[in-house]
């Protein structure tokens, strides 16, 4: 089995060796090796996304990334800033479902800027498609203005755009993961608005008629927003595009107030993958040895668990995560009065230990 | 003054006559006329903004709206439904400016999901442009694909764009906005992704030159969707686009809890204006008289401070809520033990009475 290992910038470096030692702790025969990306990769090759570190990605079984970013690099053309990186990555490697978990462990309930009574026992899966919409759609640029009231101005422009199979995929992505939880699906679009999502709407509903056994309801975007913070433990699976999933995942990453604790999967046809922390890369923390490890940690799990057909190696990690965080252990993003705080190595420790 | 009255559907007649009663208590000499819009005007005159209705908002000076939108015209063809009143006369009024306001009264801490440190006195000012960006921008439709891995398959497509003095003027209501309150205006993008809103940041750096006294920063769409969450008190003025302000705006709302309190105003580059609450016409609540009023009343309010120049009205109407919120009435969205439960109706009664 080879992995991939690309921590990138700011704390990227520091939470991915210990989601490594935790790998290498389980006592698995894994190739693991290593390529700079993101701020990394253009100051060491003059490219966010070297061709070799593309390369390692590609002939991987599974990619486990940190974070990239950097204050420093924000004054580059964005060709060749650190986010391209990991745009390259999803789209070279086609993949196309990204899966975030938003639940809330209830030792860690007191973290949320939201009430108790509302967050406890959060478990979201939010499913965004990752290699379409306005991300990637052609054309875009900057231009004279063709027609309206504004024609012969400069104007910026986009294109969103869906095809029918990209959204059959990850609707069917949606439906099976529902299928292995609570057996409900929301699709999010704005079809009151967009044609894209108008056509979004109808392929899901299309789909559907496969799952019978799964509910599916559809939500305006709006709403969806203002639903997350009204009620959010009324979702199971939440499936949308990539710029409304962009928004919606994090808004509910940062409901359950431990963004520190939330791992992704970014998957292919396959189900290859690149594993990630929901968090970013939090330059202003880097190097001070008190980031939180667990995110990568959990993420190195998701990438047991789908891409490298290790569901038992998956379940000891997330059940040595459980453990620390019931023996009080707590990096100083999710610290409170009553718990002892720990620092990123010490955390790393913590779980190997518990394995 | 001419005021077009447009109160729409579910709740919208209801709660539009609690505030035709506050601006008659006034003791101005207005002239108001009503019309229908929405599955109203689709019902009686068989187009969601009739031409008599559209006309009407024209000629007044002010539009007063209630809400549109009803299960029962949901199967209707997209250019049918209720949404598109409220689309044509943003679009036909030339209303690119809409200013909501996500206020938390005091007396109203206990409804947020939020714990009451994170949100008590919130008070941030959402500019949302609204007659640009992908929501009116063409080409879209659902086509044949005509490039790329789709080719040959069907695809909904929408275009995103922005032209250089639309956003000027949406960044100079923001800065403007921003001297009479806190000073800091905070422009929300996806700069690091789409073309249209890299310029946007540009344009948005450029307007602000003219403005030294107040302070710009620029912040992703989903770290806004974050920062709203975890700590929305540190906003003041929040301007963006239409389709981020569509998710954001109601985001913001939901934090306060009580958005049936919340008031919104769209102008035009004269200040000629439409105000609608910023919640939805709840055809499930609808004629049972127990609707909250108060956002609407309260919109009456922005109208005539923005568009009819009567500040002096305006701080009386919303005194007068301040003052019944205070003798405890709640209808059934805002109430707590140890309050007063009234219907609309009595709501009404009381805001005038308070006058
Ligand atoms: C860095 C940025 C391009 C990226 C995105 O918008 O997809 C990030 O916000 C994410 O969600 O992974
Ligand atoms: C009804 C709908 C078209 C509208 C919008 O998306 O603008 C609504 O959500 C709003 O925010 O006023």
């Amino acid at each position: 089995m080879k992995i991939a290992i690309l921590p990138g910038d700011g704390i990227g470096p520091e939470i991915t060796a210990q989601a490594v030692r935790v790998l290498n702790a389980l006592g698995e025969n894994f190739e693991m090796e290593q390529a700079d990306v993101g701020g990394a990769g253009y100051a060491a090759h003059g490219h966010p996304l070297p061709p070799a570190s593309l390369a390692l990605a590609k002939g991987a079984d599974a990619v486990l990334f940190g974070a990239v970013g950097d204050y420093k690099y924000d004054t580059l053309e964005r060709a060749l800033r650190p986010e391209q990186a990991i745009l390259g990555l999803r789209r070279e490697l086609g993949l196309f479902a990204n899966l975030r978990p938003a639940i809330l462990y209830p030792e860690l309930a007191g973290a949320s800027t939201l009430k108790p009574e509302v967050v406890s026992g959060l478990d979201i899966l939010i499913i965004r498609e990752l290699t379409g919409d306005i991300y990637f759609g052609k054309p875009r640029g900057v231009r004279e203005c063709p027609d309206g009231p504004f024609k012969g101005e400069r104007e910026g422009f986009d294109t969103m755009r869906y095809a029918e199979s990209e959204i059959r995929r990850i609707a069917h992505v949606a439906f099976q993961a529902a299928r292995k939880r609570g057996k409900r699906v929301t699709s999010v679009d704005k079809a009151n608005v967009l044609e894209t999502f108008q056509f979004w709407r109808d392929i899901v509903t299309e789909v559907h008629q496969d799952y019978a056994d799964v509910e599916l309801e559809h939500m305006y975007v709006d709403n969806a927003a203002m639903q997350l913070v009204r009620a959010p433990k009324k979702f199971d699976v939440i499936v949308t595009g990539n710029m409304f999933g962009d928004i919606l995942s994090d808004c509910a990453a940062m409901l359950t107030g431990s963004i520190g604790m939330l791992p992704s999967a970014s998957l292919d046809a396959n189900n290859k993958g690149l594993y990630e922390p929901s968090h970013g890369s939090a330059p202003d923390i880097a190097g001070k040895g008190i980031a939180n490890p667990l995110a990568t940690i959990l993420s190195a799990a998701m990438m047991l668990r789908y891409s490298l057909n290790m569901a038992a190696q998956a379940d000891r990690i997330e059940a040595a995560v459980k453990q620390v965080l019931a023996q009080g252990l707590r990096t100083p993003d999710i610290y409170e009065a009553g718990t002892t705080k720990v620092g990123t190595a010490e955390m790393g420790d913590a779980v190997v230990n518990a394995l």
